[in-house]
C-alpha cells in the first residue's frame, strides 16, 4: 500500500486532530495508553490488542512481520496518524518493515527504552527484564550496545511477571518472593537502571522497585514511547490543538474470560466499551 | 478424509505395530506419554506438540477444531493407530468432529478423567481446576453432571500453575504459597476428590497434594486415558506383541528457548531428538 491508497489514508485533511494508534499482541500495551493519557492528554488514542493470536514471542519473524503490517492497516483505516507498537516482540522484528511501508511516524518500545536508559544510567550497569522470547532475541541489548559499547548489560528473563500481573497479584506475598527470585542476580551486580522490558511490568513496579532497591531507576518503555511520539508529533507540526481531554477508543480480535477486569487494571480505569475485530476480514483486508 | 485415503492409511496391514498418537498445543502432552509408557510400555508412541500455535484456549471453537484435525492427520501420516488428544481445550471441542472423520480410536483427557473421578469421590465433591479457558468451559463439570447429576463439582481456575510448571519450579517457596491461595476454597469445601484439569499440572502434583492434604486423591489424566485406550485397543485388538520396550518419536511446531530442558522435565527422561513440523506444509496438507 501507498500514501495515496483511498480507503487508507495516511496523513489525511486534518492529520493533526486524528488520533494515535497503538497496538500489542494482547493487553500488555494497555500500559502504553495509560502513559500516553498522560504525556499528551488531549490525544485521541485507538487501541488494537490482538488478543486472538496472542502471544507473538514464540512465532517466526515473518508472521510477527504479517500480523503487524495488518495490525498497523487496521489502525490506518481508523484513520490514525501515527503507530506506537507496544509489543515488545514486535518492535523488535517488524518496524523497519513498518516504516518501509508506511508513510507515518512508526515508534516501538525498545528504542526509547533503551535510549532513556542510557541517559539515566551513571555506573554503566544497565539490567533488563522481559518475556523469555524478548530476552533471547537480545533486542534491548543490542540496542543499547548499539549506541555505547561500554555498557555493560545484564538481563533476565523473568516468565512468570505476566501471568502474576494478569492475575491483579501487584502486591502478593508470592510476587515478592518471585521477584527476588528473578532480581537478585541483576541487584548483586550492581545495576543502578532497570529496563521493564515488556509492557506487562509496570503493573509489578511497585514491588520490582522494592526488590531491586529504591536507587534502581526504574525505564518503563511506554513512558518513553511516548515522549518520543510527542517530540516526532511536533516536529511534523502533528499535535492535536484540542484543549479538550482526549478519547480512546479499544479493539481487540478476542474477548477472553475476565478481559475487562484485566484490562481495566493495566489501563488504570474503567473500559466502557471494546469492540472485537473480525479476524477473518483482518487477513483478508491484508490480502487485498 | 476417509478410511481408504491412500497417503493416510487409518488401520494399515499391521495395524497392532503401528505406534500410538498423541498430540497437544504445546508441551503439557509429554505427561501424558510419561503415563502411556508406564501403562503400556512396549508400545511405540508419536507426539506432537503445536507448539506455533499455542495456546488453544483462547482460539474460537472452528480454529481448535480445524487445528486438531490437522494434527490428527499429521500423526496419521505416520501411521499410528489410535490418538489421544492430550490437550483439554481440544479434548472439549474437537473430539466429536475428530471421531466423526477418522476412524480409528480418539481418546481425550475430559471423559476419562471426570470418569475416573466419579469413581473415585466418596462424599461426592469433586474439585476441579484448570486453565481459565478450561474452567471457563465448565469442560469437566458438565461431563461430570452428564454421568451423575448430584455430584457436587467445585471449579477453579489456577492460571499461574502452568508458567510455575515451566520454570520447573516444583518445589520452590512461591509455587506452595500460590498453591495455598488457588486451593484454600476447594480444601475448605472438603473435596474429597481432586481433578488436574491441566497436563502440566502434574508437574506440581507434589506441592498440590500437600496444600490439599494427603485424604485427597488427585486424577492425573493423563493417567486415566492410558487406562481407557488400553481398554479401547484390547478390544479392538491392536495391542501390540512386541516384548520390547517401546520407542517414541516427537514433533513440535516450533522449537522455543528453553524448549528441551521444559519438555524433559515434563517427560520425566532425556529426548534425543524433535524434529520441527513446517507449519505451512501442515496448514496445506489438511487443505489438500
Amino acid at each position: 500500500m501507498n500514501s495515496k491508497d483511498k480507503n487508507k489514508p495516511t496523513l489525511p485533511g486534518k492529520a493533526s486532530q486524528s488520533p494515535i494508534g497503538i497496538f500489542d499482541s494482547g493487553i500488555g500495551g494497555l500500559t502504553v495508553v495509560k502513559r500516553l493519557a498522560t504525556t499528551l492528554p488531549n490525544e485521541n488514542i485507538i487501541y488494537f490488542g490482538d488478543t486472538a493470536r496472542v502471544p507473538y514471542g514464540s512465532k517466526s519473524n515473518s508472521t510477527v512481520i504479517e500480523y503487524s503490517i495488518q495490525n498497523t492497516k487496521l489502525l490506518l483505516g481508523k484513520n490514525v496518524k501515527s503507530v506506537i507498537v507496544a509489543c515488545n516482540t514486535a518492535s523488535s522484528i517488524a518496524i523497519p518493515e513498518l516504516r518501509k511501508q508506511f508513510n507515518i511516524p512508526i515508534i516501538g518500545m525498545i528504542e526509547p527504552g533503551a535510549k532513556m536508559a542510557l541517559q539515566k544510567t551513571k555506573n554503566k550497569k544497565i539490567g533488563v527484564i522481559g518475556t523469555r522470547a524478548t530476552i533471547g532475541n537480545l533486542a534491548y541489548s543490542s540496542e543499547i550496545k548499539k549506541i555505547d559499547e561500554s555498557i555493560s548489560v545484564i538481563e533476565k528473563p523473568c516468565p512468570l511477571f505476566v501471568p502474576l500481573a494478569e492475575e491483579g497479584w501487584t502486591d502478593h506475598n508470592a510476587t515478592h518472593k518471585i521477584a527476588e527470585e528473578y532480581l537478585k542476580e541483576l541487584r548483586d551486580e550492581g545495576i543502578d537502571t532497570l529496563v521493564l522490558g515488556c509492557t506487562h511490568y509496570p503493573i509489578l513496579s511497585k514491588i520490582i522497585q522494592a526488590v531491586i532497591g529504591q536507587n534502581v531507576s526504574l525505564i518503563d518503555s511506554g513512558v518513553a514511547s511516548s515522549e518520543l511520539i510527542k517530540e516526532e508529533l511536533q516536529k511534523l507540526n502533528l499535535l492535536t490543538d484540542s484543549i479538550e481531554a482526549g478519547w480512546q477508543e479499544f479493539y481487540v480480535s478476542d474477548i477472553q474470560v475476565k478481559f475487562k477486569e484485566v484490562a481495566e487494571l493495566f489501563l488504570g480505569k474503567e473500559i466502557e466499551h471494546v469492540h472485537k475485530v473480525d479476524l477473518e476480514e483482518l487477513v483478508q483486508e491484508h490480502k487485498s
